[in-house]
């Protein structure tokens, strides 16, 4: 990776230890608990399935695999393309775990936060090619994902909705949330989706520019590998450099802030009236079930 | 009101004086002058309607009406919301009140300045919901208090216009008029419109989404309760952290070079190329009539 | 002029001893070698015909020659517009020319590189009104001068496109190329285009914003007039002062990273990998003869 990353939660040591830039010796696919992932060394392609049953909610765990994952893709010489996508019917990701933001200590929230920092700033500032297959609702950190990919297709089923809903649970999109969001579809579109907390059914997100496609579901893998291979039909260096050059200004936002962006997520979290809201979204969506 | 507002015109002492955050006593509605304001607190929206015949220019004594009218519902826990709209047909406002940037003083300038200011810092960092029902014409500051509002709504009459049309008059807006126009636009519309002074006839102004809908002039009121009411769903708090995030770098531009605006207007004012602009312009208006 | 400049290059002398704001003595039009420039002093308005056979590529004296003539434009009150165009068949101008960035110095590439850095200070923060008349394909710094002018009107025919397609040639637009991308179709649709260094057909320019119309070839030279005449109807001072304002974040940010700049284009284009690419492209290019 080439982005400044501060300093990294300690169950990532693992993959720091990998020295950089080199292919992992002899693995061609390696899988995890709760994400697969599949390199295709002929083209360069690697998928990588989010399988964290029911609704592949963004864990601290699930957040730390998905960075080391990443990483050891972006190490991996043969890997140029990442292609992200669901093993659960029906959803993409629902977004960050609550209960990892709910009745923990000030420790575990700061320690959480920051692998959502992490997973962001590696996703978004990612060297190799990131397609978004969007196979299911992705509301939240699902939608933070799907956004911080540089391209996103999206199943073509009205049932299935995307958005930065945050305002609709009573809690905040952070700025860097707002800042992918805004660089997607732009500020005024930004501006009343997020505060109305809207989550976009598939058409009305190709609409408003929040997905740059849609297809049907059975379609959705072959229309991501074309998409792909039209994308690593670049020269890797010139597209790596144009990225970083077109993301820089919003990477360096959170970078330069990091640690304050970590002390404002305990303090609100903190909070009991914010504690009272996420307790009762939880309890909503127990009885949903 | 949360914005750091600087030093107000003594004209507002009166809202001013008012304890921040506890309701208006006994009074359930209250007009002015100027400005017609009805709270209906069983859904805490109010109407804000501009009625200063002939066509609704922004005087001094209209804003500094208009400030302490939006303050005191802010300070009014019954009102969560207000619509802004005209009492007068086919005009929503004209925009700034020439007469007050003609053959004054330099402290004339500076005060008048310093409301219009006042008015656009309280109007855009507003934490209640707000909704300009457009129902005429609305050039220049006219233009400016819709594109403030979270939400636009026109009628459907390709006679009614709007836009910044400074520029015709051989004025400019302000940077912060363009901030707020591209905050809704986007770059382009906008360089193009600022440039030509354009007034938008309301379809032309839908398809560049400067405003967000048009609707026939008898559904305009029910049209703009029921997206208030859409709006007025979403928890407050977090809806008001979002909004003040969206526009945060817009309104501190303005916050951190106040002075140096207000002396900027009055040098460019008192210059007699613009006094004669200004003039040319008024005696056109009168002959038109 | 109105930018500061900074350190010209030593050809462009004659045009710096201008005294700046006086008109060109008895010259009506004059013609230079590679660009043709006539003015019609009747409506203000001239006409600049890039005329560089083969491909009319921007090479160090075809950039000195823009900037004089532009300059020389300027200086001159009774030019009020500018239209650009080309008077060779098929291409608008196919970009900087690659010969300037091949085996030469580090002296030639800074050299070159502030020409190409002037012209486009100059064009982007230019007082008159300019339009692009794109008669042909506009690829990289053929692009660039199309996106700087205030209005591009482009011949209705698919084989011609435009784009910024450094990427594609294994080299990366820089800064203020990008910045200048993004102020006309904004993030979303630049980061896509540059990293593809998307070559766009005249019909596809149109939906990304890229150009602001299409027309027949045979009515481009009059729908250019009466665009020209629309913007000229405005007066110029609050025109200008409205452009300056809505450029100036972009004009500046290469200004004050001037040096830098050219600093970074030594380096980059010196690299042999860099070199590599070059020569391979125009070793491609010969083939396509």
């Amino acid at each position: 990776g080439v982005l400044p990353l501060g300093r990294r939660p300690p169950a990532w040591g693992t993959a720091a230890r990998q020295p950089p830039g080199l292919p992992l010796a002899p693995a061609r696919a390696f899988s995890n608990n709760k994400i697969l992932v599949e390199l295709d060394e002929s083209s360069g392609v690697a998928m990588m399935k989010f399988k964290s049953p029911p609704v592949n909610s963004l864990s601290l765990d699930v957040l730390t695999e998905f960075c080391i994952s990443l990483e050891k893709l972006e190490n991996n010489r043969a890997c140029r393309g990442v292609i992200f996508t669901s093993a659960i019917p029906k959803i993409f990701s629902s977004g960050l775990d609550i209960t990892e933001m709910c009745g923990k200590s000030a420790e575990h929230y700061a320690e959480f936060w920051r692998a959502v920092q992490e997973m962001w700033l590696r996703l978004y500032g990612c060297n190799m090619v990131t397609i978004a297959a969007v196979n299911g609702s992705s509301p939240a950190g699902g939608c933070l994902i799907a956004l911080s990919c540089d391209y996103r297709i999206m199943v073509d089923n009205p049932k299935f909705s995307i958005g930065l809903n945050e305002a609709q649970l009573g809690i905040v999109a952070p700025f860097w949330f707002k800042d992918t969001f805004v660089n997607v579809v732009g500020q005024r579109i930004a501006e009343r989706s997020l505060q109305l907390g809207a989550l976009h059914p598939a058409p009305e997100a190709l609409k408003l520019g929040l997905v740059d496609e849609l297809v049907p579901e059975e379609k959705l893998q072959e229309k991501a590998a074309a998409v792909m291979a039209q994308w690593l039909a670049m020269p890797d260096h010139a597209r790596q450099i144009t990225k970083s050059m077109m993301r820089k200004t919003v990477l360096d936002r959170l970078i330069s802030h990091r640690e304050e962006d970590i002390q404002h997520f305990i303090n609100f979290t903190s909070k009991e009236s914010i504690q009272k809201s996420l307790r009762t979204y939880m309890e909503m969506l127990r009885k949903k079930k």
